[in-house]
């Protein structure tokens, strides 16, 4: 079996610590590892290191290198640009099939997730092998939701189509884009829904077979990049069918359309660290409910900040609910429950074209 | 006539821009000029450059070299250590007995205020200093308030006893100390009050009696000070006689004590820019009342924000009221209404004996 670390994000969300040639995947704001090195030690005892693929932007690649040293090279996987997840695990597939010359299963994960309980986590990914290894299913990881996140999408379960290892799979009734609250309140007291994690399990070959039957104009593309694998060719059919190739997800590409597909229903606790708030929400807070990542610190009469500065003293004074994250070139100071419109600062840079911050 | 710009403030209220070895006189907040600069430039019209005398802390004297080199040295006075503001200006005094040999009026101004109309102070310090010379009396400078602020002293005006060049001359009734806001309006209302800015005018004869008369200890040292003046013992001399003179404001060693105190009301505006919200009140803002400066801004929905940094992109997104202030070690967020608790925060770094970042 194989897995797939899905490392090609652009991350604005994180502005102004994640830059484009420093996204989410490479910071360490939750660990003294990166996100990517921790999803990386998170599934390595369950695959050999040949076995894990990393998908990523050309333009991080030496960064992987250095973050990963022990992953051969040849299983840093370039991407030209980014087309979403539906042509990057395409290619993935296409690679696993043209090294393994025969069925694997791939587990196909995001590298910048968190995962809280990693022991169970690894027990879910391996009753979910177990299941794509039997059946022929596209399976899908739901977690159940412990509160109304209008930030995830989410995922009504049908009827419970088998339990591997005590772990309840069922049949997928319907995708859901990201409700509002009142919707995700409606999902949460229904108990139908699962949050939509974006992990995914399942046979190449039956992955492969989708992009062909749903998918024609990708496939093709695919079939192509196929007989490059390896070769010195690859870097440039790789660019080639990829500048053809839409920009897709694969819940859209291929997930909504297919019949067989399932969730699998997890019981970790899962993350997808979508903005500051999420990463104080899961970051070490102190007894005022301050996360303070800095040099050194001053705290009168603050609470519920989220701060973070690499080389500086911070001094809060009577303040509370603020993201203030300071770089080598720049200072953001938001509003906590507003901190998703972060990325409304990084339109307005590109905009203004201020690319030097970015 | 000689002028004595007092330049020797610690100043913690501008933590953490102004520090130890960079008070607040010496600081650009306001300017391109530093405040110190201001002071001279805006009386410098009045006054011969060799009349002209800075106090300052010897720590100071390089910088204050720097920033008035028009100034002889001879007239960058040294105090050894701050004594508050009696024994500075019982030096300055000494000081111009000794050089002038005669008796000459002294004007004693901060050198770390805000004034708007500098015509129009000038032609106040004029008046003064012609009343001065006429009258054996001790002018304090009481500005006309605006508003019922709280961080002031207030002069009680008694009898009207002159108009000099039509600017009212009045007895003093009270020195009144800061007042709480009840207080302060019920000032306003009365009419009587006046913000005392700490500025005055007498005949160095006459402020030198006082000495004599209400803090003879302090008047015995300033006379072994004066026969040092201009000779290589002086440094040795000052230095020991002010290790054994008391620290006390002139307005309590003389002039809530003395009988020839008069009020001149003076009509220009002044600021004693005493803290980051006083900074903000007199900075431009712009169309979202922020004050912003630092090396490029994205700002989203926010307003009434003072921000202070040198070389960042500064990214404000749905905050207001805050006063956000980075230097090259530290990085100050307070709530705009609550900056006067920044000595809070120096007064806790002291205790922790974090010096550096003092």
């Amino acid at each position: 079996m194989y897995c797939v670390l899905m490392a090609g994000g652009v991350g604005t969300r994180f502005w102004p610590l994640s830059r484009a040639d420093k996204p989410k995947q490479m910071l360490n704001i939750l660990d003294k590892r990166s996100m990517l090195q921790m999803a990386y030690d998170r599934i390595r005892p369950l695959f050999a290191v040949d076995k894990i693929l990393v998908i990523t932007n050309i333009d991080l690649n030496d960064q992987v290198r250095f973050q990963l040293p022990q992953l051969p090279q040849e299983n840093i996987i370039c991407e030209p640009f980014g087309r979403n997840t539906a042509p990057c695990i395409g290619l993935a597939g296409a690679i696993i099939q043209r090294r393994a010359q025969k069925d694997e299963v791939m587990v196909v994960l995001p590298a910048d997730h968190l995962i809280e309980d990693e022991e169970e986590f690894r027990a879910t990914v391996r009753s979910a092998v177990n299941y794509a290894s039997e059946e022929k299913c596209l399976i899908t990881m739901g977690v159940k939701p412990i509160y109304p996140e209008t930030g995830y999408g989410y995922i009504q379960r049908g009827a419970l189509i088998s339990e591997q290892d005590g772990k309840p799979i069922y049949r997928v009734k319907t995708f859901a884009e990201k409700p509002n609250l009142d919707t995700a309140k409606r999902f949460i007291k229904s108990g139908d829904f699962l949050w939509n994690s974006g992990m995914f399990i399942w046979s190449t070959e039956l992955i492969m077979d989708q992009f062909e039957h749903y998918q024609p104009d990708i496939y093709e593309g695919l079939q192509k990049i196929v007989r490059a694998v390896d070769t010195p060719q690859m870097a440039k059919v790789l660019k080639k069918e990829y500048s053809k190739m839409k920009s897709v997800s694969i819940d859209y590409a291929v997930m909504e359309l297919a019949h067989k597909v399932c969730v699998l229903e997890a019981g970790f606790r899962w993350n997808d660290v979508g903005s500051w708030e999420a990463a104080y929400q899961i970051a070490l807070k102190d007894e005022n409910r301050n996360a303070i990542s800095a040099a050194a610190q001053c705290v009168v009469d603050s609470k519920n900040n989220y701060i973070y500065s690499k080389k500086k003293l911070v001094a809060l004074v009577d303040v509370e609910d603020l993201v203030v994250v300071e770089t080598d070139d720049a200072l953001l100071v938001c509003r906590k429950g507003e901190s998703q419109r972060v990325k409304d600062v990084v339109d307005e840079l590109r905009r203004k074209k201020m690319m030097e911050y970015l």
